[in-house]
C-alpha cells in the first residue's frame, strides 16, 4: 500500500486514504439521501468539505511546520453506492471490550436511519466466520437493545484469518461493505482483505474500527471501551486497598490489562489514588538490590503497614523470561503468550519475605474478565457512536482501506499502516508518567542506563514523525491529557 | 483587564494571560524545586517551553490561516514563589457538581508535593466565606480520601461576592495564591479580584478553575463532572424507558440539568439510545399546532404505546413565561430564577390528553440533586487532577488571573475574558444536534422562520471568531465530538 | 368465603385455604411428574406432607398455646391437572415493583420444567387484560432474560376489575389456571374472581402473589421487592446527605414509598444511618408548637448546620388534608389519592424559615420512580422463585382461592381474607420504631394522648390474634427482624 | 461447659446459655437505663420477658411436640452493669466480610446511646492484639462513617489465640465485657475465654458474634455479609456469561466462597439463572466416566455452544487430594488449606478437551477478593444493627457465654457449643438443592452408593436433633427457604 499524502504550505502534509476511484475508473455518483433526511434539514453545512483535514499536532511554537493532518471523517455530498446496492457485513475479531456492541448496532442502524440501507449481515465468530456457514441477518430490531450487554453479539474469536477464502466469501455473498472491528492484527488483516479486494478490482469498501482495551493503538486519541475499563478496574483497587488496609502487613496485588503497554494500570492508578506502587511493561524493573521492588514494598510495609500494587499484565516479562528460561509462544492472532506476571509476582514477594521471616498478606486479584466484559459506560457508548457513524460515511463515500478515530477530538480516516506500524506505549519520559510516580510516591526503579536508553530511544524517531505526531500518540486520552 | 496578544506567521494568534511581572516589576525567580524530584528524574523534558501553545483550530483547509492559541499549562522552569513564601487559598463557590473535591484535593497535594508548599486554607461556604470566620487548614492527609465523596468538603454558596472586602481578607491574611473553583459568574468574580489586586499591587495570582456540570462554558473541551452526570443520568432515562414500557400509553418524562445549554440531555440521550424526544434550551418548540410537541407525542404513542421525553431544565422559557406571564427574577448567583419546566410539562401533557380523552400514565422524574451528588467517575478525577495541576503550576509560575482546561486535548492558561463572554451552547445547525435528531426520530419543531434564524445567528459571529474558534466551541467533548 | 379451620392440641389452629375439592365431587388425580425428574431424585423426602403445617408463633413461653397456622407451601404426591390438561395464565395489576419478571419468569419455567405444562398465557395491562385482546404466549425462551429488567414484560394498569367480563374470559379460552400478581386491591379482587369461579363450579385455581413495594401486606414476612426498594433508596438519602453537607443550613428532604405504612422509610433510615428524621403514616406529628417538626428542625441546625429528613409518602396526610380542606378522592385501585407530602413539606419549612429570616438550603429528592423501576436483586430474586413456585406447586395441587408467602421463613397458603382484611403497619409501640428513634435522635412527636391512643390501638385486637400473629405481623423482615 | 436446660409442656425444651448469676453470687442489679430513654417511652412493653423464647421448629404436625427453643436476645427490666462501671472491647478475627465495620459501629453506638457506656476499646488485628499493644478509643464519633466502607478498621488476623495471655489481658486492661466477632473458629475461642474467665470468677461477660460469609454456621437463618455476597458474586457470574457466550464453546468458571458449604455458591445459581452446572463440597463428583462432569460439559457445549460453571471453593477437594497425593495442611486458624479448585479445574477440563481435540474457550474468574471487601449492603446493615444490639442487651443482662443470632426471624442467645458443633451445610437431599439441579438442569452427578449414603447421614442424627432442628439448619436464609 503505497501511501498518498498531499503537502500544503508551512509544512502542511495530509496523509490521505485510498478511494475506490483510485483503482475503478468511472464510477457513478449519488447524491447523499442525508440531503432530504428531515433531521438534518437545519443543519447548516451538513457535508463536510472535501479537504477538510484534521491536524496531528496541536501544540505549537510561532512559527513552526504545520505537521501531519489526516482526512476529516464525516458525510460527504456524493456518494459512490445507491442506498439498495449496499450489502454491508459486520465482523467482530479478538478479545471483548466495552462497546463492541455498541459499535455493531451503530453500523447497523448508521446504514438504516442515514443511508436506508437494509440488507448488513453479521458474520459470526471473527475472521473465520467469512468461511463457515453461521451468519445473522442484522436490522435496527434485532440490535435495539444489545449496546447494554457486555461483549459481542456476533461472538469473536482469535486468528483465523486467511485472506484469499475471506475475499472469495465475500465476493460470493456479494458484499460490497465490509466493517472489521478488531486490534492491531485485526487491522493488518483488514489491510490485506483490502489489498486482495483492490487486486481484484471489486468494488468492496473495506473500514476498520480499530479495538484495544488497552489503548495501545497509535495515532487516535483513545480506543473505545478503554474509559468503562478505568472505571471498573478502580473496583478492583478499592477491594485490593479494603483487603491490604485490614490485616497486617497487607498486601493487595491488582493486575490489570495491558500487553504492551501500562495505559489502564496508569490510568487507573491515578484515578484511584489508593495505589502505592504500579508496574507498566514500559518501565523495566528489577526485583532484588538496592532501590528495586522487594526493597520498596519492605520500605512502604515498614511505612504504612500495608500497600497496593497494580500490574500491567505485560509488565516485567524479561524478569519471568529469566526466571523461567522459557522459550516465548505465539498465540493464534500472533500476540505472544505472555505468562501471568500477577502469579509470579506474589510467588516471588511471598518467598522473599518467608526468606526474611516477615509474615505478609497477599492477597490478588485479577479483575480481568470482570472488567472486559461489562457493557460500556455513556461515554463509550457516544464514542462508538460516532466511531461507527464515520466508518459508515467513508465507506458510503467510496473511501477503503482506512481505519477511523478521533485526532485530538475530531474523527478522522487514517491509513491501516499509520495505525499498526507502531503500537501506542506510555512514554515514561513524558510528564503523565512522573505525574503518576509523584502520586504513588514509588521510585523509578530505573538504573542510569535505563534512563538515558529511554531518553534516547526518543531521539531515534525520524524528525518528521517527532513534528507531527510524537506529542500526540505519547499521551492519548484527551481532554485528560497532560498540561 | 486588556487582552494581551502575540502574532504570528501564516495568521498565527495567540491571546496570552497576565502575568504579575506585568505589574510588579523585578520579581526575583526560583529554581522550580520539580527539577529535584526523583519522580520526574526521568522526565525528558519536564519544563514547558515558553512559548508552546495550544490551537483551538483543529479541523483545517491546506492553506487556511492557522487562527487562534492559548498558552500551554504545565510547569515552567523559573517559578516566582519560594515554597516557603506559598499562602494559597481554596474557594469552591455555586452548586454542586462531581469532582469538586477532586479539584480540592489535587490543588493541596499537588502544591505539597510538588511545590513543597506548606500552607493552604480552604475557605468555608464559598465567596462570603473570605469575610466570615470560618476557614480550615488543607492538607495531604486531611483531603487524602475526599475524591471519594460527592460535594465539597468547604462546602459552597451562591453569590456573596463583595470584591472589595474579598481582597481586603486575602491581603489580610497574607495569601498569595487564590484558587477559585466555580462557574461563569465565580469567573467574572474571579477576574474582578484579579483586577483589585493588580490594581493594589499585590503578589497574589489569582487562578480559575471553571465550574459547570452542565458544560456551558466556552473555549474548554468539557466541564469536569459532565462525564460523570451523563453517566448517572441513565439511570433515570432506564427507569422512565421501565414506567412508560409497562403501562398503556405510558410516558416517562426526565428532567436533566441545563439551565441555558443542552449538552447533558444531549448527550445523555445519545448514550441512552431509549429516549424518543429531547428538548433543550437551544431548541425552540411549541405545545400546539401542526409539527409541534402535542402532536408529535400522540403519533409516538399511538405507534409504540409508549414513549420517553429528556428535557433540560432551560428548555422551553419562552412557553412558561407566556403561560405564566411572570416577571423573571434573579437569585443570588445572577442567574435567571427558571420556573420548573419538568412539571410545566407534566401538566400542559395531562391536561391536552383530558380534553382529547385519551388515557395516558405520566412520570416525570427529576433527578437533579441526584446527579450531581455522586462522587466523580474515574475519567473525571484523572481530569480534575490535570485541572489542579495545571492551576497549581501556572499560579507557581507567575500567570494570574487565568482560567484553566483543555483546549484540543492539552492544557491551556485561558483570559478570564473568553471563558466568560459568551456561554457554550449546543449549536442546532451542527452536525451532532442532527444526529440526535436522526436517532429519536422526532421532528425538529422549528419553523422555517425558526431555521433561517438559527442559520442566521451562525453568521453573525466576526469572521476571525468563527475561523478560529468555531467548530471547537460548539462541539466540545473530544473524543465524541462530530466525525 | 367461609374460614376453613382445624383444631390440635395444645390450642393449635390451622387456618386452612380452599381446594378445588372443596366444591367439584370425585376430581380424578395424578402422580405428581416430579418424581419422575430427575433433579429430584436425590431428595430424600419430596413432597410435603399433607398435614405440615406454618407456626405463625415464634416467641412463646413454656405454656402457652400454639397458636394459628397455615398450611405449608410445596409440591404435593398428587396432582389434581395433568400436564397437558393445563393452561394457565398471569396477570400482573397495579403499580411497579422490583421482582414482577422474576415472578411472572418462575411462573412459567416452574410450569414448564417442573410439571411438563406446554400452555402458559400472559395477560396484558393488568385486569382489564383479560376483555381486550392482547396477550401473549409464554415460554421459557421467551421470558428466559426478564428478571435482568425492571418493570414487567406483561404491563400493568390499575382498576380495571369487572369480575363477570373476567370469569367469562377466562371460561371462554379455556383457562384453568390462573396466577395474579398484585397489592391487596388485586388480592380482593382474586378472591371475587375465586367466588365466582367456584359459583359457576369451574375447574380453576385460582392463586394470588401478593405485591406490594410497601411490605404492608399482613401475615408475610415481608413481600418480594421490599429489599430492593430499600437498597436503592440509600442512594437518594445519601444525595440528600451530600447536598445537605455541602451548604450552610442544608436540609435534604427524600420522599420514600409508603402510602399507609412506612417500612421502606423506616428500613432505609435503619440502613443509612445519615437520616436526622424519619416521618411515616402511622406516627403523627406536627409542625408548629413546641416538640413539634418545625422546632426540632431549628435545632437540629443549630446543632449540626445540616439535616437529613425522610417521609413517607403516607405521612402526615391529616395536615395536609387540614391545610388544603381537600376532598379525598379515590384513584382507580381504591387508594386514596394523596397530595405529596414532599412538596407539602418543603413548601412549610421554606415559608416557616422565610418568617423566622433564617436563611435555609432545602434539596427535595423523589426517588420513587427511580426505585420502582429497578431490576430486583439476588435476594428478591431467589425470593421471587420460591413464591413463583410455591404458587405453581399450590395450583397444580388442587388448592384455590389461596395467596402464598413466607410465614416465618416457612412458604404457607394463606387464605385471602388474611392477607386483605388489614394492612401491614409499623407498630409504633414495638422496639423496632424505639430503635428508630434512637438511631436517629428525633423526638417521637407523640402527644400523651397519641401515646395513650397507640398503646390502646394495641390492646384492641382480640386476644386470639394477639397471641397469634402479633409478633409478626408488627415486624416483619426476618431476619432483621427485632431482638 | 454443661449444657442448661428448660423442660416444659408438650416437648418444650429450652437450651439456655449461661450468666455471670450462675458463678458469682449476688451481684448487684440496676434499671435499665433505656426506660428513662425518651425514644422508648411510647414502647408498650419494651423489656423482654424473662422466659420469652424462640422456637426452632416452624413446620410442624398437629400433635407434634414443641421441640427445642432459645432463649429470646432483647434489653431486659434489670442490668447487672452500671453504665458507668462498664469496660468494653470488640475484636474481629478471621477474613473479611461484608458488615464487620457496621457490627463494631452499633457495638459502640449501642452501648453509647442505650447504655450510657463511655468506655469501648478497640483491639487491633484479632485475638493477638489482646496481648500487643496497639488498641484504638471507640466512639460514636470515630465510628460514624465506617459502615460505608469494607473490611474492619480494627484490622484482623487468624490464630493468635492464647486463652491464658488473653484473660489476663482482660484481667489487666480492667475489661467486663468482651464482644467478639468471628466465625466458627473463633467462637471455640470464645467459649474458651469465657471458661477461663468463670473459672478465674471474674465479672466479664463474653458475647459472640458469629461471621462467616460463607453461611456455615449452624442454627442461626443466615450468617450476616452473606446476602452482600450473593449479590456481588452476580458481577462476577454475568462476567462469565457474557464472555462464555462471545466465543465458540466458551466456558466460564467461576469459583465463590464455601470451604466447607455451598450456600454462596447454591444462592448465587438461583439468583442468577445464567449458570449451567453449580459444584459444591456437599455433593462429591467425578470428572470421567459416564454421567460425569466431563461429559456433561461436552454434552452442554454441543448442545448451547457456551456454558457456566460456578463451583464453590471447597469442591472436588478428594478429587484434587487424589490427583496430588498431597498431606492436607493446617492454616492458622484451624481449617484446611485448601488447593485451589479453580485453576485445578480448569487444567482438568483443558486437557480433557485438548485430548478430544475440541477447541475450548476457557475463562476462569475468582471475584473472591472483590466480593469480601465490598460495603454491606442495606439488608446487612439492617441485620448488623440487630445483631450487635442483642450482643449488648444480652451482656448488659449479664449473659455471657453466648453467641447471638436469628432463629426463624427472632434473635436469640445460643450456647456456644451449638454454633460450633456442626457446621451448617447444604443438604443435597432437601429440595432447595433439587431446585437447583432443576433450574440449571445438571445432573446430580451422584451413583447410587451416593444417593443411598446422603440419604443416610440424615438418618444419622439423634432423632431429638432431627425433630427440632433438621429443617432449620439445611434451609437457612428465610424468607428465601424452601416453601
Amino acid at each position: 500500500m503505497r501511501p498518498k499524502s498531499v503537502i500544503g504550505e508551512a509544512g502542511y502534509v495530509m496523509e490521505d486514504v485510498p478511494h475506490l476511484g483510485d483503482y475503478l475508473l468511472d464510477l457513478p455518483t449519488y447524491s447523499n439521501p442525508l440531503q432530504d433526511n428531515p433531521a438534518y434539514s437545519v443543519v447548516k453545512q451538513y457535508f463536510v468539505n472535501d479537504d477538510d483535514t484534521v491536524a496531528q499536532k496541536v501544540v505549537v511554537h510561532k512559527n513552526d511546520p504545520r505537521g501531519m493532518h489526516f482526512r476529516r471523517a464525516g458525510p460527504r455530498q456524493k456518494v459512490f453506492f445507491e442506498s439498495d446496492e449496499v450489502h454491508a457485513c459486520i465482523v467482530t475479531c479478538g478479545g471483548l471490550c466495552p462497546g463492541l456492541n455498541t459499535v455493531i448496532r451503530e453500523v447497523v442502524c448508521g446504514l438504516y436511519d442515514m443511508y436506508g440501507v437494509r440488507k448488513v449481515l453479521g458474520i459470526e465468530g471473527g475472521y473465520k466466520g467469512f468461511y463457515s456457514s453461521n451468519t445473522i441477518n442484522l436490522t435496527p430490531k434485532n440490535v435495539n437493545d444489545i449496546h447494554k450487554r457486555g461483549g459481542t453479539i456476533l461472538g469473536t474469536s482469535r486468528g483465523g484469518h486467511d485472506t484469499s477464502k475471506i475475499v472469495n466469501s465475500i465476493e460470493d455473498r456479494g458484499i460490497n461493505q465490509v466493517y472489521i472491528i478488531g486490534g492491531d492484527g485485526t487491522q493488518r488483516g483488514a489491510a490485506l482483505i483490502y489489498e486482495e479486494i483492490q487486486k481484484r478490482g471489486l468494488k468492496v469498501a473495506v473500514a476498520g474500527i480499530p479495538k484495544t482495551i488497552d489503548n495501545d493503538i497509535a495515532v487516535i486519541d483513545k480506543s473505545f471501551g478503554f474509559d468503562t475499563a478505568v472505571e471498573e478496574a478502580q473496583r478492583a483497587i478499592n477491594a485490593a486497598h479494603v483487603e491490604a488496609e485490614s490485616v497486617e502487613n497487607g498486601i493487595g496485588l491488582v493486575k490489570l490489562m495491558g500487553r504492551y503497554s501500562g495505559f489502564i494500570a496508569m490510568y487507573a492508578t491515578l484515578a484511584s489514588r489508593d495505589v502505592d506502587c504500579c508496574l507498566i511493561p514500559e518501565s523495566p524493573f528489577h526485583m532484588e538490590g538496592k532501590g528495586e521492588l522487594l526493597e520498596f514494598i519492605e520500605k512502604r510495609l515498614k511505612e504504612n503497614g500495608h500497600m497496593v500494587i497494580v500490574v500491567a499484565e505485560g509488565a516485567g516479562q524479561e524478569l519471568i523470561a529469566e526466571s523461567m528460561r522459557s522459550i516465548s509462544h505465539k498465540d493464534a492472532s500472533g500476540n505472544k503468550l505472555l505468562l501471568d506476571i500477577g502469579l509470579w509476582l506474589s510467588h516471588k514477594i511471598k518467598a522473599h519475605f518467608k526468606k526474611t521471616k516477615v509474615s505478609i498478606n497477599l492477597k490478588y486479584i485479577d479483575p480481568t474478565y470482570m472488567i472486559r466484559a461489562v457493557p460500556s459506560n455513556a461515554s463509550d457508548n457516544v464514542y462508538c457512536t460516532l466511531l461507527a457513524h464515520s466508518a459508515v460515511h467513508g465507506a458510503m463515500a467510496g473511501y477503503t482501506g482506512f481505519t477511523t478515530g478521533p485526532v485530538n477530538g475530531r474523527h478522522a480516516y487514517i491509513p491501516f499502516h499509520r495505525i499498526t506500524e507502531m503500537p501506542n506505549k506510555v512514554v515514561i519520559t513524558d510528564r503523565i508518567w512522573a505525574r503518576l510516580l509523584s502520586s504513588t510516591n514509588q521510585p523509578s526503579f530505573l538504573s542510569s542506563t535505563d534512563v538515558e536508553e529511554a531518553k534516547r530511544d526518543e531521539d531515534e524517531p525520524p524528525k518528521e514523525l517527532l513534528n507531527n505526531g510524537k506529542g500526540c500518540c505519547s499521551t492519548p486520552p484527551p481532554p485528560n491529557a497532560t498540561p
